[in-house]
This record gives C-alpha cells, sequence and structure tokens, in this order.
C-alpha cells in the first residue's frame, strides 16, 4: 500500500516558524537533570509543595458528582464557577473584577501566545522590561514583533524612562513581584507612577503575576490591575501556588481585549480542560490556599536565606546579587569582564548549574549575569554549590 | 489606590484579531442548549459513552503511584510512554512511526493551530475539502491564508483535480474517515492517488482522523500517512474514543516537521497536562479502547440507522443525503433554492436545530446544505425531530 520511491518533501516553513528557537533553560534542564548535578538552573517549584492529597480527593469526587459534565467539552472562557472565584479574589484586592473579564488558560504560557496574537502585528513595538521572563520573549517573538528593552534599576521598571519610547508601542509587559528573573519587587509608588504613565500615553500594561502570593514576610504589595481595571492586563497562574503539571492559568482583561482573546483561544484549543478546572475549583473554594501557601513561603523563604548567607559566605566581594523577597530566583551580576557562559561550562563540570543571564534579555545582553533558584535544592546542598560555584568566581575575578 | 480618570485606553488589535469571528456552531449551541429543543446541532461525542469509573481509577491510581511526577512540569513533546503507545499503534498500520514523530496537544483543535503557525505565511495558498472542517478553517484563518477550495463529490476530494490549484500550496488539510460536516469517506484508491500526487508535487498532506475508529461495519480504511509516512501529517485525538474534556490530541508528523512543531508548542503553551497523559496512558495501555470503541460504534451506528430510516420516511424526494458508515454526521443537500439558514429559523421555533451548512465552504458556500449529528439524541426525539423538518422542507420544495 505504501507508495514507492516518493520524492523527499520539501518542507518549506512559515517565516515565523524558520526564526523559532528551543528555550535555553530548557535545553540547560535536559543537561542537569542528571542526579550528580546540584541544580540552580530549575524554575520548577518543589514538588514538596504539591498537595497531591487534595487534588486526589477533588478528581475522585469531580467525577463522581459531575463526570459526564467535566470529561465533555466545555466552553471556551471556561468554568463560571472559578472564574467567578478568580473576579472576587481580585476584586478584593481593591478593583471590581466580574467573571466576564476572566478567559482561563492553558497554564499562563498560553495568556502570552494569545496576548501576541490578539496585540502583536510584525514589526510593532513591544515593550520589555531589562532583563524580562524568557518566557514571554519566546511567546510574544512568534508575533515578530521589535522588542523595546524599557529601563530598569534595583528597583525594577523605571517608569519615567517609557516617554521616550512608548510611541507606537502595542503594550508593556512587566512582572512586578519577585520578577524572573532578578527576584526584584516593583515599589507601590513606582507601580502607582506606571499605571498613571501608561493610561497617559495609551499604552496597555500587561501585569504577569505568577508569584505575587509568594512573599516571605509582609502583605503583597497592591496589584496594578487594581489601580486601573481598563487599561491593565493581568495574569495569574495555578502553577506556583498549586501544582504546574495540571496547566491552568488565566487571563483577566477589559472586556473588549477579554473577547478578542476568547476568540483566539477558540482557534488555539477550543478550552482548557474542564475537569481540571473543576477539580482545582473544588480544592480551592473554601480557603485552602490560604493555609496552603504559607507552607510554601516558609519553605521558599528559608531556602532563599540559607542561600544568601551562602553567598555572603562564599562569593567574592565585587560579585553583587538580589536579596529577593517572594518568589523564586536571585539575580547575581558578576564583574563585567566574567562571562557567565564561560562560568556555565566550568560549573556543570564541577557538579553544579545555573542559567546565564543572556537569554532573558531582548536586546544588548549583559553577559556578566546569571540567575539562581533555591527552591527545589535541600540546604546542605545549596551550601555545597554556592561554595563551588564561589570558587570558581574567585578564580575569575 | 485607584488612579483617578484615566483616559480610555484606545485597544489597537492585530491584523489577524480584527478579522477573527466566533465559530458559528459554538454561536448556535448556545441557543440550542434548551431542554425543549431537540438538537441536531452539536458535534459532541456522547456523554453515555464517557468510561467515568475507568478516568476515576486511573487518576486515584496515578496521583497515589506518581503524583509529584504527574502533577510537575512535564516535557514539551508529551509523555513517553503514551506517545510510544501511539506510534505502535499507527506502525501496525503498515508504516514504521517512531515516538520521535508524536506531538502530544492539548486536542486535535492545537494540532490545526501549530500546523497553522509553522507552515502559513499570510497569502499562503492552502488548500481544503469543499466543504470542509469548520475548526481548521478557523485555525488556518489566523495566520492569513488565501484558501483554495478542492473539487469534492460523492466520493470526497477528487485527486485529480489537484494539479490545476497545488502551484505553489503550503498544504492540503483533508479529512478522509466519515469527513466532518459530510460523514463522506474517501476511498482506497482516491486516498492512494491522493498520497501519490501529493508526493509528486511537494504538498504536505495533512490527514486529520478524528473519527477514523467510529466505523460502524467493516474494518477501517488503510491510513494515508501509512502510504508516505514523510509526506503525510497525521493527526488523532482521545476526544471521540475517550472523551474530549480532557483536551488530548496528537500529531504524527516527519522529524523536520515536528521538531519545529514541538518549538511552536514549547511558546503556545509549555506542554500538556502531563496528569492527563499519565491517565490516557493507563487507561488504555492494556486494550480498554478494544472493549471500549465497538461500544460507541453499535450506539452511533443504530441511531444512524434510526436517523436514515426517519429521512427516508419524512424527507420530499429533492432532498438529498449521504449516508455514512461511521463518525458523527449526516449532511444534507436541499433543493438549490432553499436556503438552509432560513430553515434554520423555522425549526428553531419548531424546537429543531441543526448547523447550516454555508460556514463549512472556504470560498463559495452552498446554501442549500446543512449538517445533522444523531449521536446524542434518542432514538424517538431523532424520530421526532426529523418529522418536523420533513414537514418544515416539504412546505418549502
Amino acid at each position: 500500500m505504501k507508495i514507492e520511491n516518493p520524492n523527499p518533501m520539501p518542507w518549506r516553513f512559515s517565516e515565523r516558524a524558520a526564526q523559532m528557537q528551543s528555550s535555553f533553560i530548557r535545553e540547560i534542564l535536559k543537561i542537569t537533570q542528571r542526579p550528580e548535578i546540584i541544580s540552580f538552573a530549575g524554575g520548577l517549584p518543589s514538588p514538596a509543595t504539591f498537595p497531591v492529597a487534595e487534588m486526589k480527593e477533588a478528581f475522585d469526587q469531580v467525577l463522581t458528582d459531575s463526570g459526564n459534565v467535566a470529561l465533555q467539552y466545555g466552553p471556551t472562557d471556561g468554568y463560571l464557577p472559578l472564574r467567578q472565584w478568580i473576579a472576587d479574589s481580585l476584586s478584593s484586592n481593591g478593583a471590581k473584577i466580574v467573571p466576564e473579564q476572566v478567559l482561563m488558560t492553558s497554564g499562563s504560557q498560553q495568556a502570552l501566545d494569545l496576548l501576541g496574537k490578539v496585540l502583536i502585528d510584525e514589526g510593532s513595538r513591544v515593550l520589555v522590561e531589562t532583563p524580562s521572563y524568557l518566557g514571554a520573549l519566546q511567546a510574544f517573538s512568534v508575533y515578530r514583533p521589535e522588542f523595546v528593552s524599557v529601563e530598569t534599576d534595583d528597583h525594577g521598571l523605571v517608569p519615567s524612562s517609557l516617554d521616550k519610547v512608548a510611541q507606537g508601542a502595542r503594550l508593556l509587559y512587566a512582572l512586578p513581584n519577585f520578577q524572573n528573573p532578578t527576584g526584584r519587587t516593583l515599589s507601590v509608588e513606582r507601580r502607582q507612577q506606571l499605571v498613571e504613565t501608561c493610561a497617559r500615553l495609551g499604552l496597555p500594561l500587561i501585569e504577569d503575576d505568577p508569584y505575587g502570593a509568594l512573599s516571605y514576610k509582609g502583605e503583597p504589595l497592591p496589584k496594578m490591575v487594581a489601580m486601573n481595571p481598563d487599561g491593565v492586563i493581568y495574569m495569574g497562574s495555578f502553577s506556583k501556588v498549586l501544582t504546574p503539571g495540571i496547566r491552568l492559568g488565566y487571563v483577566v482583561a477589559p472586556l473588549p481585549l477579554v473577547r478578542r482573546l476568547e476568540l483566539a483561544k477558540q482557534a488555539a484549543d477550543l478550552h482548557t480542560s474542564q475537569l481540571t478546572q473543576m477539580v482545582v475549583h473544588r480544592v480551592i473554594k473554601d480557603g485552602f490556599l490560604e493555609r496552603h501557601i504559607p507552607q510554601i513561603r516558609h519553605l521558599y523563604g528559608d531556602q532563599c536565606q540559607v542561600m544568601l548567607d551562602a553567598m555572603a559566605e562564599h562569593f567574592p566581594a565585587s560579585v553583587k546579587w538580589t536579596k529577593p523577597e517572594g518568589g523564586m530566583f536571585i539575580w547575581v551580576t558578576l564583574p563585567k569582564h566574567v562571562n557567565a557562559m564561560a562560568l556555565l561550562d566550568e560549573a556543570i563540570a564541577n557538579h553544579v548549574a545555573f542559567v546565564p543571564g543572556a537569554p532573558f534579555y531582548a536586546n544588548e545582553p549583559e553577559t556578566n549575569t546569571f540567575r539562581l533558584s533555591f527552591v527545589t535544592v535541600p540546604p546542605e546542598r545549596i551550601r555545597a554549590g554556592i561554595a563551588t560555584l564561589g570558587k570558581l568566581i574567585a578564580a575569575k575575578v
């Protein structure tokens, strides 16, 4: 039945596909999964925080009570009780958010893809932090924008720098809480300035907030969406507070935009698993996260402190790093002449891994930077890995 | 904290978003979900076929045995044992397929989106059947191709008509088994001709096969991917043989293409739920589908026959329709002057619904056609609904 000697297929890819590149992080992760490697490269949450028993019980209950609904096709915008829960939890932050503004997505990566699809034409100016989240750069890149790197300092994005670069831009993408990759937090004053500036410039502001709940101390800072619900697009996720493997995130947007995002989602994958949405709603609806999240904060906060202490002990004085108040990452800046990619080669030879900073820059990379994660590594291995890194760096500075 | 009197946001959407339209079917479904309506409009599988007990047991087992893996981030290409199972099941059809060729997707709708993303530039010629699957037209439309409708007759796509339209085309999209919307099946001879023609023309052939397992009698016809694994892209789904709400499909493609699709998926949603993939693998790995699918075939085949018998009894002689040998749909052709959209208005007033044929055409619609589904309606309601439709049509011809 097989046809004989077919011509080889002359594959011709779209222009957008011809330039696609694999995430450097996912490539590194393949190397660093060997058990002898102490890996600070991952962006994975700690499986010790996964509520396996609660999820198991909820799957059983949802399938028992409403199996036929959970397993059938569902609405594109998502499971209404969960969208209501999200709207309520954001409204309690000050803004009035209605469920019609909430679109459930297959992880927040899909929200990035849909936002790119709906807001970016080829050559559109897209403003991002310096550095920015790699997954967002990757998602937006598909739509071939011109990335503009916005000035940042130790306190994150500098709002006053926007006026000179925002002309004609389609969006500004920002990650205000415990940013990936830097761990930086944007101050309340800057949030206010940023929201005001974007409203004045008519610039849609994307507030990506996967880590916002993971503050180690004190209350979370006010969300920007609460300051201007008509101009800010909020992205949330269950990956860091519950579990990432189920792929459940959401985007909250003003109605004219969310309707377009819903159409884009309908064409992209019809809808996100009904069953998953119903299960997550059942797990969280009665206050589970209020008991669960403090445990994650405690674990990550302790391990962050272990790493910071080890860095203070082992890293040369010419090295600088951020002191995150939440989230999963520390950002390291070496002296200008030290290349983090070369350091990575030596580190892997010595069984330690991290992610070099260059891929997080949309434009000119600072090659003397790298990202460390502390969440999946036990304290004694954090100390050992940082001691090794300290020795390797000391030999270079 | 809220800023005062912000300027209204001047939303500017991408060119592709400005032309997005909601699926007409999903709009109709909103109307037809009222319980008094006898709806032949749905494309939903029957919940009576959902293996709720087996799914429940598998979720429990997977979360008990490997909760931390199932709930963690996973590889973009998918869960290897499931990809191996898919490769094996397709290889038994004649071709040698390896798991590296299999990419798991969030329903087969996502495979359509990824294929469009990777193969279609603005203005690219994309060949589709006349009529074709609406979801595919919607997914590809996002990338703004020029659709070319390929000639079809009662036996489906006419391979000899390809030469004159294939010049420079990027792909041909075909649904050879019990096509949505027509219920037609492409003969073995035409499959062979089609595969040979596409190989000769260097034209990638997409074989979308969600219904292939649902033949009412006899063995399934050979798959086109088995005739030329280097030139045919095969799409499969668990939606029609297991359950759709979990959103699990797959695309099998030659290696140069599947690597690009994987990069596109990484940017689109990182990966499809690990937990879902592990659960589906556990349900199906020991031959469950071989026992389960015959029950679906039996149910759908019986209801199809009830509908065909009722149509023969109630529809005027000037009306024609397909006699599907599997799948979920019958396609009706009214006399030329009868408009199916106008008929729908009257039908809904009389508590019967179907989907008019026009939205399934990429170019010139045949407005005297409509689609009927029989799978979710019990026999006595099929007879009542067809009798009503017959009366309404008789008054028009």
